[in-house]
């Protein structure tokens, strides 16, 4: 008889959503040596958490998140709610009571706070990780392992861009991804976040830092119910009070050079989450609106009897020999977008039901955190700044 | 309280798992109107069947069809075992007994047994569906609404193949999909048909072929369990007896000029399972491997003040405004392969729920089966032959 | 001091005007053993034919071909006439007069006529070459030498498709492509004798066909001057008389299962000359509208410490060591559809030059005629045909 | 009778071919209304200067530059020296001699001298162009017209790589590119003066950058000859004195955020010379690997019947419709790299003619040498540094 573990989850909306699915995957897809039972969703609208409920497959319903991460019932408190101060009283709540956390990126508001979560639940001997779900791409896990196997020799570059562009219409409503007091930043902390993070996973620490952000959109209509992204129209406009766009340069620790950029202004990309790194032996480009392909580089390949055969090769990373992969399905029969959550959720479960580590953990957010503020100090200060230690 | 269906589904391997996976997905998904119960799971091996219904999550499990189909517990019995005369056998039980059937492709060993089974559901007045799973990938279902708004014109091209390579080491073992007596046929009626029927929906039903075929490797070792499609070695060879490749020409009854190939051995295609359309107006193109994406070229764009801006298109059909996609992730969070199947069971229950068409039902089999047939007969014959009316 | 040879050239339209800027060309460029001189052009309009002369750099012209191959001053004749009759009268005379000779293709406009050719050529003694340019594409000239050195494997399919859409407006003019009497056929003479020229080179003779054509388009308008391919309009109507697209399956003498189509009616696609070879090793795909990339797919990437690495690979054929490369410019620095015809006067000059082989030469433009020839009886006979020797 | 124009070119290696092949393609190709004559060409080395004379169809030699721009036998002289302070040199004196300029990029080693070639340009009274040969790529200039038509709204992004790989071998030796002395910087003034320059194109002039760059291979073998970019290896070892990668950031006049990159150390980008520029009404990129193909996003495409047909385009920029490409072959009868030599000289010679303006002139080259000094300064300094206005 496999072992549980009570989950309870804040938040039901978008992210709500995915994590959800996860739960109710994990186990028929990937049987995890834990299995989670979907004990309790949390939502302040008590009619709608119900539905979202008893169509996502939660046992029992609270609009009250300390009554939450109190109760008894539950193992695990994941949190996805907005991404600015919620996660940190929450989660420091949680670990008062003993509860492992599943938290959404990016960790906090502030590094500060991040740093005060981390204490928290190491001080509560309490496991914790943060989703950066595109590290269990099987693409990106496959160019992690290249990497690790010495396939790029020595790093030189990394170069990373996030485009979306689903606020680029002027009369696009101010939904809270706008508000800075409820989402800490804009594409920032929403998506160069997931490139900081993978850069940190493939290629090591940022050590200094030099941006600079823009709006282009300086007022909104108010939108009458800000949970969505429809644009609803509406008469009144109010300030936006995060950036539309941001960049920046990068020094990493080990002396590679780095690029990144985000923006919710690049029409017609939707999701284009793109790194490219260069060694001295090659070079790895993956894109998440093709989540499923690796470009790999081979210098080794320049060299052969009748010339260079040396060209990007188009790795679809499906098969059975790739990560996680061997839980779905044939080769070149693709996965989507909700699997990094659900292959998230199982190295959760495997790492807290074997005591293994986890990562990212709450100490990979707060470097992530640290970076993202890193960024911010620059734009304020216009140089140069070096990234804090964690 | 929505209404339910009881399921009964008949095989756990490949299909069976992709079945299992809709039927669990499709309600804290999609919310069909008809939800369903995954009540008993068959199998013909006893401890087989019970891991499979334990971790996939069915209440029951049998393992003799024949008390499955009979069973008043159950009001739909799915099909998914190997795509020769077990279809058939079963289907025309199950009809007896009342049962509304969704059925895996090709809907039968030949076109007298599907029309043997299309007969049989007629009779009994049950409902009935074939699962041809790409009709319902988001960016095919867009191709269908496009052609029917009549962006392409006059359609004048079809052109299709379905490549694969699982089988080119010499040394793959003799799977039951390399022996004609379980399997039918080879790629014709495993790969083909999806392209037949794909044809058929977009463009129309096909007059008259002239096919070929090969066997590129004649002998495989005998594999000690054929059940899966691991390379398992081994001493004993026994004589391959389905081909290995086909292909053939097709004139529409609309006049419409079409291709088709369908093979095992092109080294590098995993699922390439392609199609490409053009008409007067445009063209449109679609592949599995990125099969959200699809390829569309407007001619109309080939005029502008600056010069032609045509080109072919990559529309990414993951945007809310696209067929199924409602259900899911913002645009460019891409689905996958089991999305498919997903929406077939979301349509299926829908249909049965509401007494509304079912799409492609078995009469669409057949159809489909009696090419499959004109193709064979060609092949036996050396020339063109007339594709018979279902 | 280099050594010369006086060219004499019959046309000076599209191919007359490619043929020009490879003898421009070849000698500051390439540096051929033996170089070109633009002695005379040969066109039936004195007033064209003098402009096009002293626009690119011809030192005479002459309004009767019969003048030019007769020309004690001319050494080699190259034929740039449509690709009907005028082939062969052309050749039969030059070869009488002992003139080297360099023709378009498709050779001729019968099996009968390029038979003719070929033995007047052989009997004559002079040195003979058929200008399939896309052979001296780099990207394809390493397909052959990959493929000869076995990093395919044996060979198991042949894909290849010529799509354009320049007729596709039904008010586009009856030009002389258009006149059977002229051109001797549509896409099958035009487009796929290419593609059936490039599979000959790659893969090996073609041994029985069967094909289908098709015409979209029945009447036309009737250019009042029917040289260009420009779209004049124009009230009266008269009859197309060659095909608008057509297909047909082959077996290659070494059991290659291949397919072939040609149209003019795929919107969207001007110059799509694709082909894909899959063996037993590997696959390769190369398409002209993208002609400096050779796909390549090597099955040895499939094994690796870290899951398969293989995936198909775009080899950018423009390094120094890809074959006449080193003539131009640094790697992705890319040539285009006119480097081609350089390349092939190249390989003419030097064969020429040193008494080396010249390849295609008029038996190989011989044995694509018997196979244009054989998928015409295949379409009037309904069936398979097997293609005559040569 | 058509104008002719004297031509004397100093420099025959990489860039004197490419611009003595423009000059022997641009008549019989495109017929200007000044027609060059290939007079004279200068290098040092009489043997190599003779040959390379012989070889490319230059009417004269001479070794020494002085004696080429006091030449009453020229009109124009052509600078395709290295990009250091022989520029400059021969440039004032070309222009005291009241010599036309045709100078390739960048314009000079530092911004001082390249203002004092605008003044003396100006004084002269001569007419002067810097050879960004990157306008002239049809696909480029498309881009060019289709944002003067506003089909991009509002610009908001400029996104911009120019990478390459031919140094990234630890051995490859010390040529002259990597030598300060002579070729003024590295990537900077090779590779990003070509971004800089389509940037000020497309988008407008850049007001401020903050920069940062890295040399990886500090030292290198001293070649014997140091004029190729072979490797050669060798014993001794000196230092590498410029950077090996640049990336800035930056801010346009209008408001425009932009990014920038140049490296010689990306493994497998060749010549990957790529921008992207998003605005409100859509989206175009461009890379110079594939350079007749233009990416475009048309945001109009969003609504339609049924649901979005929005997605990135390829234009195939070889349409008669399109710039400079009515000169050529059919569409998709793709150009290459030296093409946009043939076009840039093709404007030089018509601007020179007809007495209208040239563009980029020495103004141009100035500006961009502007923001190539002022991402040295702020590397230099630490932070954001003005561009100086020219």
């Amino acid at each position: 008889m496999a072992k549980t573990i009570n989950i309870g989850l804040v938040g039901y909306k978008f992210m709500g959503k995915a994590h959800s699915n996860a739960y109710r995957q994990v186990t028929p897809m990937m049987q995890p040596d834990l299995q989670p039972i979907m004990k309790c969703l949390c939502g302040r609208n008590a009619e709608g958490v119900a539905a979202a409920a008893r169509q996502m497959g939660w046992e029992q319903t609270v609009t009250d998140w300390h009554q939450l991460v109190a109760s008894p019932d539950i193992d695990l408190v994941d949190i996805c709610t907005p991404s600015g101060p919620s996660h940190t009283e929450i989660a420091l709540e949680a670990a008062q009571h003993g509860k492992h956390i599943f938290c959404e990126k990016p960790l906090a508001a502030s590094l500060s706070d991040a740093r005060a979560m981390l204490s928290a639940v190491e001080q509560a001997g309490v496991r914790h990780m943060v989703n950066f779900n595109y590290r269990r791409c099987p693409a990106v896990a496959l160019a992690k392992k290249m990497i690790g196997d010495g396939l790029l020799g020595d790093i030189y570059h990394w170069r990373s861009v996030y485009l979306q562009d689903w606020i680029i219409d002027p009369d696009f409503p101010l939904v809270w991804r706008l508000d800075k007091s409820i989402a800490g930043s804009g594409p920032l902390g929403d998506l160069a976040a997931h490139s900081i993070d993978l850069a940190h996973f493939l290629v090591g620490p940022i050590a200094k830092v030099v941006g600079m952000e823009q709006t282009f959109v300086h007022e909104r209509p108010v939108a009458s119910e800000q949970g969505g992204l429809q644009a609803t129209g509406g008469v009144e406009r109010a300030p936006v009070t995060v950036e539309d766009a941001v960049a920046f340069l990068a020094r990493f620790e080990n002396g590679v050079f780095g690029t990144f950029e985000a923006t919710r202004f690049a029409a017609g990309r939707k999701n284009y989450n793109r790194f490219e790194v260069n060694g001295s032996r090659g070079s790895l480009c993956w894109n998440m609106e093709t989540m499923n392909e690796l470009e790999y580089y081979d210098r080794s390949n320049e060299s052969s009897g009748v010339g260079s055969l040396a060209g990007f090769r188009l790795i679809q990373a499906t098969d059975g020999s790739h990560p996680y992969m061997g839980s779905w399905w044939p080769p070149a029969h693709i996965i989507g977008y909700e699997h990094g959550f659900i292959h998230g959720v199982y190295d959760l479960l495997n790492g807290i039901g074997n005591g293994t580590p986890l990562a990212p953990d709450f100490r990979d957010g707060a470097r992530c955190q640290a970076v993202l503020e890193a960024v911010t100090r620059s734009i304020a200060q216009g140089g140069w700044t070096a990234v804090e230690a964690v």
